[in-house]
């Protein structure tokens, strides 16, 4: 497989053609950003790891017949996935109250959620990804109504596998974002990554980050944490 | 029938119970204000005005078999109206695209919207008043499901009702916010009021502003332009 030029660069992946029209070479960065991108960082390495996990869990869920873009693991940061178009529509699944939500809703920060809360928002970094409901995505043609039952459908199974992983694990999967695409024959597939940037993790006992809250709450480095969830899921995986 | 204690003060109405456990006497004000509190002002007369608006508007209604809380008119600037218990959600029907929608979505102003959208508020002056969606509604017990379907239901029914009301005199139903209560006897109905306080109009041939934007915008006296809603619904109706 040949890695011919970039498509895309996003916050914290480089996105390249390749000589397949079915596939794309992913290039995990070591930049951190948060806040809608109003805090920049990086770390040396966490790219790796990134890739590592991800590569680790979305091989899981496809094991647990949760169809994805994963293909394979080329190198510590770089993996081949289907070549999908991404739908500009971020789902977040949220299993306790923490960060935004709270805020914006005056809940308690660790209050349980009573059943998977489903958001949706609008993946636009000038608008700073707005949540939507299935009427915005409707109005501004984000996904077919299919698409957005599938999205939450797929949503809610990766939650369950996910969430029963994480706890073998004593981890908390407090929260986190996924990403949807839709491939060259049309077919609607979980896309993007799974990491500890992309979902906040606690320990089950200290209820301490394992995620970029580190980074957001300047609480120094994220590469041990990292790469304790990266050590933990490698350990029940194997 | 007596006006008795202060039950609630809101921003441009008090509430008062009576001698009837089942009716309440609105007394509107001549408040304006905007931005979920932040800018303050007033006009002589304007509670008047939204009171005898919001009267005929209620009673209008009721005649298309919508329900509310209107019961009638007894001053200029008071009514009485069914007891409910406000539900905290507030129900935005948009038919053209206006205000805060366009900035928070990038949507261009006067856009017509291809449906009659849909929004749900949590009624929370120190939030702000968040979007909400309905699986929101139901983590924070706002509103039962059955509730907040019937709520649509209704608000879908209003709109067709005003749209074409507003349209016979000449005035475009931009936007406008409903609340919705539930009677002594657990009956949801249509409550609070409709008024140029809280529908957004504009005057169909000039698209000129007929309603509170005229104070949000720094653009003079809303006087003239209520005055006119009023005289337009009146001759209409009457």
């Amino acid at each position: 497989m040949k890695k011919l030029e970039e498509l895309y660069r996003g916050k914290a992946k480089k996105v390249y053609y390749t000589d397949d029209k079915d596939i794309l070479w992913l290039e995990y960065t070591d930049a951190l950003t948060a806040g809608d991108g109003d805090k920049v960082g990086s770390e040396q390495d966490k790219g790796k790891l990134n890739n590592k996990i991800s590569a680790l869990l979305f091989d899981y869920l496809k094991e647990q017949n949760v169809d994805n873009h994963f293909v394979k693991q080329i190198s510590d940061n770089e993996m081949l996935v289907k070549k999908v178009e991404i739908l500009p529509v971020e789902v977040v699944i949220r299993n306790y109250a923490a960060g935004s939500i709270c805020r914006r809703l005056g809940l308690e920060q660790k209050m349980e959620m009573p059943f998977p809360l489903v958001e949706f928002f609008y993946k636009n970094d000038d608008l700073k990804d707005p949540l939507i409901n299935k009427e915005h995505i409707k109005l501004m043609n984000l996904a077919t109504e299919q698409q957005v039952e599938k999205m939450e459908e797929i949503s809610l199974k990766v939650n369950e596998i996910l969430k029963q992983l994480f706890d073998d694990i004593n981890v908390v999967l407090v929260d986190y974002k996924l990403e949807f695409g839709v491939t060259n024959d049309g077919k609607l597939i979980l896309s993007d990554e799974i990491s500890p940037d992309t979902c906040r993790l606690w320990d089950k006992e200290t209820l301490e980050s394992l995620d970029k809250d580190i980074f957001r709450q300047d609480k120094g480095s994220v590469m041990d944490k990292y790469t304790e969830i990266y050590d933990r899921i490698k350990g029940r995986l194997n």
